[in-house]
């Protein structure tokens, strides 16, 4: 059950709320975020929403069913737009391009990259400085120095940027040049680094685990969200399945079910999804007409010569193609919905 | 390897010709279908050509390293196109509709489906007469009756229809009244019946076990089309995962491989793709855009009192809507290959 | 619902409580098996016995909640027991072997496999004569003829002998050879194969679908026994997972679960199971512990030349290590029960 | 490859050494544990020894063709044993018991299972005062003071303990109370993690991932012995598969893979792995047979009551009979060796 309190409320009046709801058997877990307060009540009988609806200092209560709460579309009607500044939002209703390289490679390669996204009118550049790799022995990521550069190719073009982080110690020096911190699969429940970016007024993108459920990334998304951080976008970046013919499975189901099931936007992977980069573009498309606000892509100029992806990264010619579809199908959507 | 031999050959010449491929120490399978014979040769050597190209009678050879032959687009250029007759086709470059209910409940339901497809310009009416089901003790279809019911009514209408075939020894009886055999996830690897609708010159509709992979499913076509039928059409319906917020999770993938992979024609069931009413337009869509040549989808005029599937059939209503808005995309896709 | 009918029940009478069933509003299906007769009394409101209790003609009424009815051990307290004749039994206590090659490849590979399986006493042969295989071109068994000679070689031993059955056409001409019929992971949802089955009065050895569930596999032994045949073996043979290491993922779990499911016995495929040679003792072993009531498994005089499945078949030493510590295990479990 | 190196090399020559192989075009990693010092070799050509084995300093080289190198079994024969002292080890060829409570829930709780556990000869005791929920509302573990009374309830009756770690922040802290580290499912792959373990001088317990491979798994392992830290146990704690009656699928298969794969001694837990507590002996023996160097498993004076877990805990009486039986099996697996 979640409340929403009366936004003149005193710090003391406020104390006193949760203790009468306590009072009444519940437990309850006060939010504080960018935007608002609430109380989230759990326990049993929270279906019943009369028992606390009539408290001082209540200005709202909504009975939430799922396993999750303020992440769910049960209590909040209107969708969740992310504002990055500068006009680039994210869940408006336009589709969201997120395009760059998997690996941030140096300063050229940057620059290349981000001239190309602005030529071509994408706001947000991708780009991993810290890569999480299966195999202490593979290439790890230029780390912060190359996150700096990132940043700044991406900032002289005007553009925003996405980057992966992996650990709680990484937030405070990665923050002055993130505009969207994102959260790996591998990551998708490491609650504490969930918790770490509850408390940053900055945006986080959540994948999927790599066999993760939909409620599971919905309760993780609850982790960001209850600790402070309002700003959260899901992402489905493809499953584990027993198919040997491609690298994952993306599933295009979760798209509309998780915007059926939250209110926060959820944007599609489509290069890890399936891994393959001659299939990329279709199933980019359909993630897109499933009802994806945001495509999350990978691109470089020579593809085979990143120094990870490689066999799932677009070259400029194809990125070109998949992002004037991608806008073909903004307007089919737009007319049809 | 595929050996196409001359049209004229003799029985004798191509007796003599099998001769010789084995006694070059291969295995050689000739296969004769209602368009063509061929020569499959397996066996070790077989990416040389080069030994069986010169013999007296071969037309051509192709070398296929997949596990799968004749079905395999390593052979076949030009795809594969369905002619149901009267000007009805899969695979043509349009979106074949397949609509109607899970089972065939009786003359009304038929005749009401019937006219609502033919005012909406579809052309092929799907439903079932006999049910595979996974208790003996629930509805199992009204059998060879209600296919009758089902072809006349449709008939009226000027449709073609699809119906599900469950074992060998239906057949013969089912041929009079069916356009399309549908073999359901379940009997996909049922290789007797796959093997005895390869002896019938009526196309067949296979669908992909529920964990099978994509190999398996083409190698189960390599079936249908080593006993003699060309005319086949894959149906990717849906994988088993873990994910429970969902019946099955249709894979989206599948569709742009299976059509890189072969020359058949490919169609999405989104209906026991994702296996709710509310989410089976989006993914149907995503399909669509993926690269499907038709959709298969289950409609009823009360969705709520069907015999079966109840819970992912579409009202006329969301039909209408559905069926408007794969044209749309039609033109879409045509637009932008 | 399963009403257990008075013996002495004439047909008039059975005829008649049929009738006061159905007059109740429930569904009433009559099961004939070579034991017993039941009546499977379906639809809302079956869980109160009372109104059919009292019914003339009635001896018992059990209650079962599973989506299975027959094979649930909700009714049945005693496990069933399979006697294949002198002294052969499977589930009463004792762990039985079913040993022998994938395929049947000659006279004298059953010869000699059958000398060796005689010699150690173990009692069940395997083999196939009738091969499912994925691809059309593969050695598809030794059919008609392979089976007869098996049977032969393995009776001159002494020996039962099990094999598996693809098609509701093979069954008249294999059963006088045949002591146990063996559905493979492709055919468990062939309903139409499991109803014929049904009608036959010898046991079937029914293998888990590669990715059913439990229940399937259960709803799936329901259409044999409720076609007429209790003689029925369930089997647990690997599922598929994402696990590339092995060729399928044995389910340990699947063992207790279904002797606490139903009251039929439950054996073990460790050879399908994880499909490695030098790991399947091991999780043969397990199974045992676990609590199956048989092994089945694959061995071959020289495995590297089988025909089928060298790569997880045992060598004779293999095998009489393996008998041994299956015969081990026997008495601890014995004495720990 | 892996490149040992005499103990009698100064630092100096050391870095020379590094420099001639990287001269050779390989990617060179010095990694130095409680017990050696080891380069490790990795880039193309790696197969070849012959280019390092002559090279100053170098005592031996072994080629490993695992994505894996220093936990792979392929360089060292000899499996490896956890001394955890006072004669406490895993992976003597005795199986070890770990038992305790899901969670730390007092000073009572802990003292009741540790007597339990001093009076039937368990040496390890399992429990968790952090603890990795879902959801945000669940309750978290008791914490550091938690563990602080754990760590005392335990020693005052002998015993070690193991305990979950979820974030590098916490090890400094832990570090004086525990024994074995746990790092569970959800973080196989947080790799972050797994380095600072590797810098700790104790023993680590790593979990396989909810739907991890068994390389993965090994690479995981990978990061904490190249970290510095040689002690480390695999778990096998049950995957994710579309199975319903179970919470998780025990991979059986995994236990004799892993042993093959690794020198690393293997434990299996079968109370996650199935997650029901009447099925929790069997599975738990089948990992004894099947090889496992230990079981991990959640007891507790009065299972329905627990925190957590409820579902899957043992009582005292199931506890000592599965006890019993473990160490019975413990002689059979002896005697059968």
């Amino acid at each position: 059950m979640i409340v929403q309190i009366e936004e003149s409320l005193g710090e003391r009046a406020l104390f006193d709320l949760i203790g009468e709801i306590e009072a009444l058997g519940f437990e309850a877990t006060q939010v504080v975020t960018q935007k608002q307060s609430y109380i989230v009540v759990t326990g049993k009988g929270t279906d019943d929403i009369r028992a606390i609806g009539h408290l001082k200092g209540v200005s709202d209560v909504h009975s939430v069913k799922d396993s999750y709460q303020l992440v769910s579309r049960a209590w909040k009607v209107k969708r969740t737009t992310i504002d990055l500044g500068d006009g680039v939002t994210i869940g408006d209703g336009k589709i969201a391009i997120m395009a760059g390289p998997c690996s941030i490679e140096g300063v050229d390669q940057v620059d290349e990259i981000a001239s190309f996204l602005a030529e071509n009118r994408v706001a947000i550049m991708r780009g991993g400085a810290f890569k999480p790799r299966s195999s202490p022995y593979s290439f790890q990521g230029m780390g912060q120095e190359g996150l700096q550069m990132f940043a700044e190719g991406a900032r002289a073009q005007g553009l925003k940027i996405i980057t992966e982080v992996l650990a709680p110690q990484q937030i405070e020096s990665m923050l002055p040049f993130v505009d969207i911190f994102q959260v790996g699969a591998r990551n998708t429940q490491n609650f504490t680094l969930l918790q770490e970016l509850g408390k940053v007024d900055k945006p986080v993108l959540l994948k999927r685990g790599i066999s993760g459920t939909l409620e599971e990334l919905l309760q993780s998304a609850e982790y960001i969200f209850s600790s402070g951080n309002e700003k959260i976008i899901l992402c489905e970046r493809g499953i584990r399945t027993f198919e040997k013919a491609y690298r994952n499975t993306l599933d295009i189901n979760a798209i509309p079910v998780l915007k059926d099931k939250s209110h926060l936007p959820v944007v599609v992977d489509p290069s890890h999804g399936i891994g393959i980069r001659k299939f990329v573009e279709p199933v980019a498309l359909a993630g897109v007409v499933a009802g994806a606000d945001g495509v999350l892509v990978e691109i470089h100029p020579v593809p085979e010569e990143a120094f990870s992806d490689a066999a799932q990264t677009l070259n400029f010619k194809e990125a070109q193609q998949l992002f004037t579809k991608i806008r073909g199908l903004e307007s089919f959507n737009g007319q049809s919905a």
